[in-house]
């Protein structure tokens, strides 16, 4: 495709995300973001044949960029310490100083916005976001492996659980973040769940 | 209103939230809801003169239950320890034994549900689900100072901050139980935000 089209492409699917987070899928129209986007019918359905072709397009957009994100910042952790305990926590104080310059509520995740209209959504892209809660699951509990060898939890809790915890504020942060209008909110409750994981595993010895 | 005009009115409102939670309020409209309460339009329009009255009054009734659901588990955990933490323990346990007992995913939660729809809803409706929210906070944080009369935390925090976990892990626990079809997340989630409290305050002494 010519850069010309990529840069287009990008601009519809701009406008579509931030319509589909603000008024849901199901009040986001084609013609809406057609005007929106300033472009023609024609310039729209050469690139997306329907509007669930534009829906497809914005999550796999969504979750190259998440899991891009999630492995810069575990390469980062990674380099800055060499105790997997130490490497988790640095991953979440990433993502707490990325949250931290929000001036305004973070928008909305894409995952959570399409789940609760997955009635009017394609079977193939909700198991794609499925896959991508599976992703962190795995990744997180792959880690927390490696912090068990070497740490014992002060509470019984599975790999999963307290891998699910971190995607749980995520989520409910953003929510209450929206809702509230406070921009602070999401790294204020990401440093919650490190403290948890401080506590948990007693990383102050 | 009669007796029948309530069941009537109830009925039509379980068929909308059911569908709102599915469909998103943008997708839900009022014919669909009509077919499937099975009820004429006149009977409808007698509860409900426009969809928006419809999406205030499923807000009110849910608030209503929250609210209710609220202050009925506190009034328990207080009857049952005197201690402030243990109180808040027994809050959060009321929570994980009812969420255990899902042998489908929760739903989802109707505030996060319009939050992500909000620019297709009143701001008197948004306002009045920043109100709840306000509530949770404000309730749980006046518990909190108690506990901070008593325990001194482990780390860092405020009040706020960690009464806004427990609302943070509900909304978070819904979002990933419905994507990702496991109904025992939200316990287990629940559980995590108790084990936070516990460390946080050393309430294994």
């Amino acid at each position: 495709m010519p850069r010309d089209g990529t840069i287009t492409r990008n601009k519809i699917m701009d406008i579509a995300r931030q319509m589909v987070l603000n008024v849901g899928l199901t009040g986001t129209s084609v013609d809406k973001v057609i005007v929106e986007a300033g472009v023609t019918k024609g310039t729209f359905f050469y690139h997306f044949k329907t509007k669930h072709d534009l829906a497809a397009a914005l999550i796999e957009r969504y979750a190259d960029q998440d899991q891009h994100h999630f492995h810069d910042y575990m390469a980062k952790a990674e380099q800055l310490a060499r105790d997997p305990l130490q490497q988790l926590l640095i991953f979440i104080g990433l993502f707490i100083e990325m949250t931290e310059q929000l001036e305004d509520p973070f928008p909305g995740c894409l995952y959570a916005a399409y789940c609760y209209q997955s009635g009017a959504i394609s079977k193939d892209v909700m198991s794609r976001i499925e896959e991508m809660m599976h992703f962190w699951r795995d990744q997180l509990s792959h880690k927390l492996k490696a912090v068990n060898q070497l740490y014992t939890p002060q509470l019984p809790v599975t790999h999963t659980q307290v891998a699910d915890h971190l995607l749980t504020t995520f989520e409910g942060a953003f929510v209450l973040s929206k809702v509230m209008n406070e921009p602070k909110l999401a790294s204020e409750q990401l440093i919650q769940c490190r403290n948890y994981l401080e506590l948990l595993y007693r990383a102050d010895g």
